[in-house]
């Protein structure tokens, strides 16, 4: 497994699983901190997760010494550290491009703003949509990119467009100077090495469930 | 790793990621179908994911014998036996409880129909949504549930409430018979271990990007 194979970066190789599943921990975490829970543990994490306490301790492992046996995680400081590690100290600003309904969601999702990434600008090029705020987001044309893009320091894009123009924002984002992007069309993009790429495929999430279920059936249930 | 540790079933455990990342083979597979692509290897599929070839072999070995060494993978063939794997030969009918902009773009979005999985009704409690249709889905009054999820035979569920009616809702769909649930709200649901239940975190997908990024900083990109 490869943590990202076309930058070409010589880091350790995290599997791309064990970051996914820090953001959940770091979820779990959040709620702790909220209810006012000091100490945790892996079998908590585990069950909260429904995945194998000896995964949490492999995925934590790969960062370093993490809590103590037979005493646990301390809430606060896991927490502190996941967010280190995944960036999250840091204030990132996002752009989405495509502004139909999965953009709005986005736009209101709390989970990203209270993680420091702020979600500032969309665009799009359909005439009702542009020089109208969403919630916090300005939706500008697409023609205002690279002068947006720049002004507000935006180094994240989020692509939600029909997938016949997603190839041709992503190479736009590029231009104007993004480094990471997340890819909700479904198309495979072909960016430069160095871009930091991710595709979300929501149908995979639902054929989670199908599989478990025919499975069941199967089992006679 | 678990498959699905809380349903009591006894069959061969296959990691939670693989099951995710057959939906994402698949979904390559349909594109090099589309494309009258006939061939393909675990090379190619590790590239498109962004994996290592290994793992694709892996994932592909839990479920039998699949392609021929030196001659890869007949795509049709492979994008069958992963339909079936997935159990999407069989049809599934899933509402939407919580009808804002997330479910809307997921009544919308067109992978789910195409596999075979069918949003046909959602359900909400503010008059000025229900009993309206939405593309193809007909939003109730959540007070209709359990006689509109026995007609039209429902068996997922997909929950876009907000998280303080999430748990409630969770209960509602399950004492009307649904099966399986994808949570996008940001809780654990408690359930009976009977229901397969998948949370989502959006952010995930976004920390994965913050994560690299941070890294390449450090690198002295």
């Amino acid at each position: 497994m490869v943590g990202e194979s076309s930058s070409g970066m010589k880091y350790r190789k995290i599997p791309q699983e064990t970051i996914i599943r820090l953001a959940y921990y770091l979820r779990a975490l959040n709620f702790f901190h909220q209810e006012g829970i000091k100490i945790t543990s892996s079998r908590r994490l585990a069950e909260i997760l429904r995945i194998n306490p000896h995964q949490v301790r492999k995925d934590l492992s790969f960062f370093g010494q993490f809590g103590k046996k037979g005493v646990g995680y301390n809430v606060d400081t896991l927490r502190d550290s996941l967010r280190e590690i995944l960036g999250l100290k840091h204030r990132w600003y996002a752009c989405i491009v495509g502004f139909g309904n999965l953009a709005k969601a986005i736009s209101l999702y709390r989970g990203f703003y209270e993680q420091g990434i702020i979600i500032k600008v969309g665009f799009d090029i359909v005439k009702r949509k542009v020089n109208k705020k969403y919630g916090n987001v300005y939706v500008y044309h697409i023609d205002e990119m690279p002068r947006v893009v720049k002004r507000e320091k935006i180094s994240l894009g989020i692509i939600t467009t029909p997938q016949n123009v997603a190839q041709e924002i992503g190479e736009k984002l590029v231009k104007c100077g993004v480094l990471g992007i997340l890819n909700f069309s479904p198309i495979r993009l072909k960016l430069p090495p160095d871009i930091v790429l991710k595709d979300v495929e929501l149908a995979a999430q639902l054929f989670y469930l199908t599989y478990h279920l025919k499975r069941k059936r199967k089992g006679g249930k």
